[in-house]
């Protein structure tokens, strides 16, 4: 039996509305095996769903997919430094196979730079085998000591583009190219808006020559990375030796970039857009983007009702309309309303005898607002048109709860409070030391999130360090983070 | 460069054939890690055709995708008797995570009963939550000793359906159901005919009441079990006490299925169909149904014939037809047709400045026979109608071989002729005896594959054991597998 308490709100207790909601609404759960998530149906649909838009702009973009070893020999993470010092300590690691110890322990995947470099190795030998560009969709696994649903689990889902190209200008190129997809993907299907730029070189992926990211605030005003593109340089195709034969005979190292979004994009969906009575999904993502709830007393009733269900059902799958029509018994029309609003469904349909009578069907938006009664008839047009205008609100919505949320030009004091208040994003001066990023992490618990591209910089660009005073030589996005 | 020398033909060596096919098309590779391939984006498409017809079929049958952890407590697998002996013997098992020992070693998923059964428990409680019916695309590890690229790799990708139901007959009925989805895949996307029927208790999966199999004959006239679907009764359901509260509210153990198939099905669609000069892949599953080659020598005759070329290649995706124009400049047409046969493309299109004039291309077919002339007026229309043509063809040839290499009645001698001989199928009687099946493993290799489905079985049942004599108590399907 579906719990009918209602939820603990944002306001009182985020960390517990997120974790009820996700009970709730049944989209994952605890697994006996320490750190590991299961993804429920309910889950797995929106994931699936993301997959679906993310692989098709993959393949728009000349990707391919492919499939790598789960296992990686524990010396191939080692042949790259910083990579090695980076993921080791977060290894699970396979010491016995077929009853036997292994010569070699196994690591399995925590990324797959060094298995994917060792196989490119052998396939690329001349410039006409280049670029290179697959991905992989694929489960990994870092030991994480403090895991969430979504956010931070042991074993997660994910994708990882690696790409192999000529020259470094290409090699950018593309990691800015797919950082760009990146954004496309959770501003025009999340409806989650971002802030990209770049990492600072301690927030820089293990390996990498330049990390870039988008990130996100949720509405408890933390930040969240959705999504990182790599530009490697020659440091895999050095340690694993891919080389290629220049078109003027030359011999060189090929430049590698990765990029990954794993299913913390879920976790960030759920925080963007859900409220106080469950998930919100944006209409591009929802498993069903329209729920139809038949209402009736009598059996005559319910004939007459569910046969006019039927036909708007068919005729808003139609039209490429995910609809789904509720017509379980022994449930009243109240308590499915509960279930779907918990799970996020965009659109209701309520359909009664009157309704039937009249033609019309009565529709309730999951974001609020009058319910209304509509036609049937041109329903087939008139509900994709309701999706697009909330995916659009949704999107607008979550804009202004950032941009309330953010300030820009800030002094030391100004920073330090807004993070130690009530939180956001912060843009000012940074002097570009390691050592200043770092004491101001120690003390505050803020991170600097990217120093952002050009189009979110502020118009005035910083002159000072905010901490420091030192003169400023980037303008950085500081927030607490997930 | 591409290798131009011909494959081994499979008469004279199937297996190095087999070999030389895969990485002349690049479907896979060998990896670094042993006994674990990379599946290259040649042989990757293939399996994302497959899944993703498959995925519809799992969903028009009602169920769900989920996901579960990777990692099983190793005192899961002990949990069913039976299925941790089957099991254990070729896990690949974690002993550290995080730089520690852990204080129970976690195994690699080798199959996901356990797991999920558990997480079962939880969910179900009464007889208005079942049934639950969950599939999972996921990647499994089976230590093996012997591997060969897909067919025998120490980790696959699979799925796995595991479903929850009331009672012993609705679970047959599952099981049944999604043998009849496999058979129906196998025949109508791969165009490999299959025999269906039940396993033997020797043959049963580890922990199953009931295993049923598709089976499906080599060229090389060895079979190959493609894909399972067991009735596993209340086994798993009484180890991890799942149970459920009755509508008579008496509290019983849920009933159980599980069924799977994996990337092996690619080596089955490569040692069904493809020749001397390649892959054949049938219409239905290939990444690229139609290649179209542009023939030209100057410049001018380039621009007519691309623009030509775009054009047909426009209409032919507008009507469904997943196309792609090799305009690689640098290589011979030749160059281009050896490389698309070996990759089994089904449709050749050939434009030429000639064709261009005339309002035609040349249509070739991967599966032989003259090359034809076909105005471009109306290809989108008569293209799919060759492709469904093809499929139908595939499977027919395919059905009229094994059909030659099947033998029905056969007496001990006769069998023994045949499995020695050229082999294939052998129908006949069996005493229902493990001695007598162990006798005959033993002897000539040649296992039964099914106890075939009344469809399958000879119009007159055999009376005794074709080994020994004893009346028979069914008809076996016989014969050497993979």
């Amino acid at each position: 039996m579906a719990d009918t308490k209602a939820l603990t709100t944002r306001a009182a207790d985020f960390s517990a509305w997120y974790n009820e909601l996700i009970a709730r609404a049944e989209l994952a759960d605890y697994s006996p095996v320490r750190g590991c998530m299961v993804i429920r149906p309910n889950g797995y649909a929106i994931w699936e769903q993301m997959q679906r838009a993310l692989d098709q702009m993959f393949k728009d973009t000349g990707h391919q997919n492919a499939y790598f070893p789960l296992f990686i020999p524990q010396s191939f993470l080692a042949r790259e430094a910083e990579h090695v010092e980076g993921f080791a300590p977060e290894t699970a690691v396979v010491t016995h196979g077929g009853g036997k110890e292994l010569e070699e322990p196994l690591v399995v995947r925590p990324t797959s730079e060094t298995i994917i470099y060792s196989m490119y190795a052998k396939w690329i030998q001349s410039y006409r085998d280049l670029p290179v560009l697959i991905n992989q969709w694929a489960n990994v696994v870092r030991w994480e000591m403090r895991t969430r649903l979504f956010l931070r689990t042991t074993e997660f889902l994910w994708q990882e583009g690696h790409t192999a190209h000529a020259t470094e200008a290409e090699a950018e190129e593309e990691a800015r190219r797919m950082l760009g997809v990146y954004r496309t993907f959770m501003e025009e299907w999340m409806a989650m808006p971002v802030v990209t730029g770049r990492k600072t070189d301690s927030e820089r992926f293990a390996g990498a020559v330049r990390t870039y990211s988008c990130e996100s605030l949720m509405q408890d005003n933390k930040a969240l990375q959705a999504g990182t593109s790599h530009n490697l340089g020659q440091n895999f195709a050095r340690a694993f030796e891919v080389t290629f034969q220049t078109a003027s005979g030359d011999l060189d190292h090929v430049w590698n970039t990765s990029w990954g979004v794993s299913t913390r994009l879920v976790g960030a969906l759920i925080m963007t857009h859900g409220d106080d009575a469950g998930l919100v999904t944006p209409p591009r993502l929802a498993q069903y983007q329209v729920v139809i709830v038949p209402i009736y007393r009598t059996d005559d009733e319910r004939a007459t009702v569910l046969e006019a269900a039927e036909r708007v059902k068919r005729e808003l799958a139609g039209a490429g309309v995910r609809v789904h029509l509720d017509a379980r018994t022994g449930m009243k029309p109240g308590a499915k309303y509960y279930e779907w609003e918990g799970r996020g469904v965009p659109l209701r349909l309520e359909i009664g005898p009157r309704d039937v009578a009249a033609g019309a069907v009565v529709l309730v938006r999951r974001t609020g607002g009058k319910k209304e009664t509509l036609p049937v008839e041109g329903i087939a047009a008139r509900i994709p048109q309701e999706m697009e205008r909330m995916q659009t609100a949704l999107l607008e919505t979550a804009r202004a709860r950032v941009e309330a949320a953010t300030i820009r030009g800030a002094t030391k004091e100004q920073f330090l409070q807004h993070i130690d208040g009530s939180g956001g994003f912060v843009y000012a001066g940074f002097c570009g030391r390691a050592e200043c990023e770092a004491e101001i992490k120690e003390q505050t618990k803020a991170t600097i999130r990217v120093l952002p591209d050009p189009e979110y910089r502020s118009p005035e660009p910083p002159a000072t360090c905010m901490w420091c005073g030192l003169p400023s030589v980037a303008e950085a996005v500081w927030a607490r983070a997930y």
